[in-house]
């Protein structure tokens, strides 16, 4: 029987990894991701001006003290609309510049890991990284559990169940696309709820969906909440907020 | 600085654990599954006749000789269409009788772990188990990798930019319906690909989608196979096997 460092293996030099952090709970990283948060030189992320940074904090238990890490801060977030010139303008060269210090130091012989929250190819930064620097410089990419499979985990909602149709909306579609969408959908994840939140709802109510919704905030995280959609007074909803709809396939 | 072992935590009695065991690659195993499928007193899982079973094949690297181990053989797979209503008689008796052996475990005082392959409440046989027996003794579900992230991380694909939408699609719907979808959707998923590998190549043509799609099969595992949808020529799929279409949504 092998033990855990036998089957998770470790970092090498002059690579950058594409950490899956999970989606919250320390316990749902993979042993993949695990090992390499404990043996890579240097510890990069995301993070928005002011906070942690999710991702950063998600690994902390795995973290001793002393160990290089490079935090790269947003310069806008959502002060900007995402669409917006401006923000495309300033969050492509932060990219750009990120990549850079990323390149030099896997060039320097570096094992480097980018912490990425959930799975690293589903949604978030890590893909802007990947796309500039998979081409150039070894890259390895380690799968996590997505936030969505952590928020119906924890909401007790099995997602799919026999031929559903399951359907992933960004929260920011117009309410007419997004009634429409969900009204074809077995079942459907929406994310990015944040300021989007009251629109949803109202989707989710024209789509006739909205007994079956449940509002989860910070699924796995310490301070989750989980909430039927209908009973989610809020203005807002936060920014690690997704709605569920579990379908209704086929029991047997 | 915890140990993996503090942070994964261990098995309790009389605890049924539904327990996503990732894509493949034992690597790809959450913390807390592994320490589970090391911990518990009894490992459960499904298998077809004659075949080791994915799930528990996956675990191996984690299990050593003298283990209790419960084996449930599905009475048929796809021997007989899975619309008939003989093959729903028969699996429904099935999952009610295995439901049964569980439940008498569970309430010998015994940790059992059930196997799933992915993640326990995304498809799957744990969820007729866990409608079950939720309802009457302690379970708790370990999210997993999905097959689907395990695969498009192995075909380098990332799957859903910026605000693209995300429809996973089981490939026993209709050539029309497949079409349709495919055509609304900014990124996919065709998932049960097997005997139904000619009609998605036909639907995905249709909608215009075949230069982005890729046929994964057996992804993460050591006799994985990936190939451009448009290269592959096979008349059949594997079960283990779906079509992955990227989004192109913003880059940045």
């Amino acid at each position: 029987m092998s033990t855990l460092e036998d089957i998770a293996g470790k970092a090498k030099a002059g690579t950058l990894y594409g950490i899956g952090v999970g989606p919250g709970d320390a316990r749902y990283m993979t042993l993949r991701a695990a090992a390499l948060v404990r043996s890579v030189d240097v510890l990069a992320y995301f993070a928005k001006t002011g906070r942690q940074g999710n991702a950063r904090r998600i690994v902390s238990p795995l973290v001793g003290s002393g160990r290089r890490e490079l935090r790269f801060e947003y310069p806008v977030t959502d002060e900007i609309p995402s669409g917006h010139p401006d923000y495309e303008a300033q969050i492509a060269a932060f990219y750009r510049q990120t990549a850079e210090v990323l390149e030099a130091e896997v060039r320097g012989h570096s094992s480097v890991g980018l912490l990425a929250e959930g799975d690293p190819f589903f949604y978030g930064s890590f893909m802007h990284m990947w796309r500039r620097l998979a081409p150039i410089v070894p890259v390895e990419v380690v799968p996590g559990v997505t936030g969505m499979s952590g928020c119906w985990t924890r909401a007790n909602a099995p997602i799919t169940w026999g031929d559903d149709i399951l359907t992933v909306l960004p929260g920011t579609l117009d309410e007419a696309s997004l009634t429409h969408r969900l009204a074809a959908s077995d079942a459907a994840v929406i994310m990015k709820i944040g300021r989007n939140l009251a629109k949803v709802r109202r989707a989710v109510h024209a789509a006739g969906l909205i007994e079956r919704a449940i509002y989860v905030e910070r699924g796995t995280m310490p301070d989750e909440r989980i909430v039927p959609l209908a009973e989610m007074d809020d203005v807002e909803g936060t920014y690690f907020a997704m709605v569920i709809i579990p379908g209704q396939g086929r029991r047997l």
